[in-house]
């Protein structure tokens, strides 16, 4: 192994030469006008496949961007990796409050600047020069390797189910590996192993055929905005507790182990709190704020609409009135049951003297694995050695739905392990990848695969 | 008085001609386009006071648009009326709905439709002829009269009260009367003797520096939609009461005699229910629909706006939520403490994980004059002979703040009696006057300048 990280402390320049020229393609999946930036970026990528040594790299064609995919599988007996990421990155606005310009990287204080460098490029990157090293200095890997990588991932990945549900067999493999997300803290590798899901409504209240005036029927008839606000008002207790019947029935408990880890983390509250800009946390009693956004599910309202807005006064009786709400859901909360028990709970609470549809948006189910699995430990062990210090185990309070896909569809478990830091502004202004980091994740990766590839083929 | 009503009846055509010509002007006043319009109407109603036969006819500069003015004070001894009205018309928009067109009065049915036909060129008009009724065949009028009309009424009436009080001692009179409402119903008369007030607010809660991502962070921090949701929810108990603490201080009751003359009007409820499309009625607990509109304060939510409110799902936490409010105020609530009772109470009842803030948007004092005095009987009489049939005594909803200007400034009470309908489309299209209202309504005003005339001044 030691060659391979020779190798790679040797290379530490060129790789950046070579990202930078990945990063200077703007493969912003969002914009039409960048369609052929987005295909040129899959081209590049099946080349740079080509070129790490992987075979059989192909442009694979979807209703929309089309997926890239390359292999290697001649580590017999050995497991195999399915390495997923995306090549396609965000919209650069707003453009003037980037620094240097976002398609033409530069490195500040040991930071390189550009789209796309912490998500995703820069860390799918990370991987091909851990795939390039082995296969340089050995001519082969210790593990077999698949690698799929998106150009949906930043429009909600629309194609991406189906084709994995149409390439089983290609696609089969012993775990996932992701590199997408941000670690810890500066200083503070992790690994992630669990994500909320999510059930999205939209509420509409009507109470009469047209707006009102207020002065002439206002107290004769139910306010919709009013109706409105007394049944989102009835949806959370005091305590910061969902008040749907059987909301918690199915949540997974934290264990001891996780609570108890978690409180060793340097999570500073106050710093946290002021960056935010609230005047006091709050959240569901009895629980950390680690706890309230990695492992409750909680309600939020995400929108609200009804009658005047502008500025001034208008005196008017709305007609109608609407509102976004969303649960971020928890192991094992399924999305199907949670919206029957809202949809339950809201004709319950709504009173008669209005009329209340609920549309279901969205749903995405949460997912976790348990990070004593051999491939999470096989993980913990690589980045330990790449960064010179163990990883923590975390949750995130967001949703990767890949993820439960690669578990329903393939059976697979996933081993969520990124280099990104908490402030890389990854859909922002000034995106950034720690040089350090990078460079000890392309050693950890490498690691990573041999750990993988010493375990017996489960 | 027979020779005075002989002349009403055989003028009736001419009015009709006449009335045509008036509601042809275009004076909307919203509409910087139509200025000139609003001033050309402002000179037609001049000139047509001096054709009736009032004296010092004159159009009066506001630094909106004008006043009109005139006066005949030559019944010694007699009280002195302060007829006002507004020669300005709403905008017309949407055009498309319009029968026959705004501008051109056409007569179907009985009733003459054009933009202004009720509200309220119509209802001045029908004055101006009881007033030339009495100069053509007595040479004189009964009573004093000044004719003050403004051309802002549909825009707020920005520049009237300034000009009330710069012109104190040309507006001394004894009564006012106003003819700018609706009849309770067709074939009963009314008089409305009191107004509501309003007390409107806007409420912004913010909870964040910015939006936020709703997986990232939902669970740590309060929700402003969520919040602001709760705060509506404090203001109004299960049984349509509003919480605020001394809301109902001042309150004035409804006397026996109110509530039992209400029950005796033909209101349907089911139909009215019906017409709003409203699944079910709803306000107060221990009032009648009409007790509830007229003589009961409410509180309302005019306006919410918060996040994302777009098609679709969009996983955001706002960083803030709006909500315009409003309380229609009955006598003797005062805007400015229940204002602070208001923001007193919201500041109770708000939690310390948002900030909130209460800003005073508009306030209007509630009015309400005794039914027995002296003018609104004299209007009784009126009314009953013009119309054959006494008027019921009703108040209003909605507020009419210059009443409330002409009492406080002037010393002045109000007769307020409308020959418009409840259906006469007063701010829509396809605006309209009955006829045969408006025709009674010449002798009910030629009658009522005589039954005022025979009161002793005051």
């Amino acid at each position: 192994m030691n060659k391979v990280i020779d190798f790679i402390n040797t290379n530490r320049d060129r790789y950046i030469h070579e990202l930078t020229e990945y990063l200077a393609i703007p493969s912003i999946s969002a914009l039409p006008q960048h369609k052929g930036d987005v295909r040129k970026a899959a081209a590049w990528t099946r080349d740079e496949l080509t070129r790490i040594g992987l075979e059989n790299a192909r442009i694979e064609e979807t209703p929309g961007h089309p997926v890239v995919y390359g292999e290697w599988l001649h580590a017999e007996g050995a497991p195999t990796i399915l390495f997923y990421g995306h090549y396609d990155v965000q919209p650069v606005d707003p453009l003037d409050l980037w620094e240097s310009p976002p398609f033409e990287a530069t490195v500040r204080d040991g930071e390189i600047y550009a789209r796309g460098a912490a998500d995703d490029k820069g860390q799918i990157f990370m991987h091909f020069k851990a795939i390039e090293a082995h296969m340089k200095q050995n001519g082969r890997l210790p593990v077999n390797m698949k690698v799929l990588l998106e150009g949906e991932e930043e429009v909600g990945s629309e194609n991406l189910d189906a084709f994995i549900r149409a390439h089983r067999a290609l696609l089969e493999a012993d775990v996932v590996v992701i590199s997408d997300s941000p670690m810890f803290e500066r200083g503070i590798p992790s690994i992630c192993y669990g994500l909320r899901g999510l059930a999205y409504f939209q509420i509409d209240v009507r109470g009469s055929n047209s707006d009102l005036h207020s002065g002439s029927f206002g107290g004769a008839l139910a306010n919709p905005a009013m109706v409105l606000a007394q049944i989102l008002a009835q949806m959370k207790d005091r305590s910061g507790r969902v008040k749907i019947p059987g909301y918690y029935d199915d949540v997974v408990d934290l264990t001891e182990e996780e609570r108890e880890a978690w409180k060793r983390l340097p999570f500073n509250e106050k710093q946290y709190r002021k960056e935010l800009g609230a005047p006091k946390l709050f959240g569901e009693s009895g629980y950390s704020t680690l706890e309230r956004v990695w492992a409750r599910p909680t309600f939020e309202v995400n929108g609200l609409l009804s009658g005047f807005t502008g500025e001034g006064a208008k005196t008017v009786l709305p007609a109608v009135a609407m509102a976004k709400v969303s649960m971020r859901l928890v192991p094992n909360q399924d999305p199907g049951k949670v919206a029957a028990q809202f949809e339950e709970y809201v004709k319950k609470v709504a009173p008669k003297t209005v009329d209340v549809t609920v549309t279901r948006m969205h749903g995405g189910r949460p997912w976790m694995t348990d990070y004593h699995n051999d491939y999470v430990q096989a993980a913990s062990r690589a980045i330990e050695k790449g960064f010179g210090q163990a990883p923590v185990f975390n949750r995130e309070g967001g949703s990767i739905p890949v993820v439960f896909t690669f578990q329903q569809e393939l059976g697979l478990p996933s081993v969520l392990f990124g280099v990104g830091l908490p402030d890389e502004n990854a859909h922002a202004p000034n995106e950034k990848l720690d040089l350090g980091n990078f460079h000890n994740g392309v050693i950890a990766s490498a690691i990573l695969y041999d750990e993988i590839g010493a375990l017996r083929r489960q």
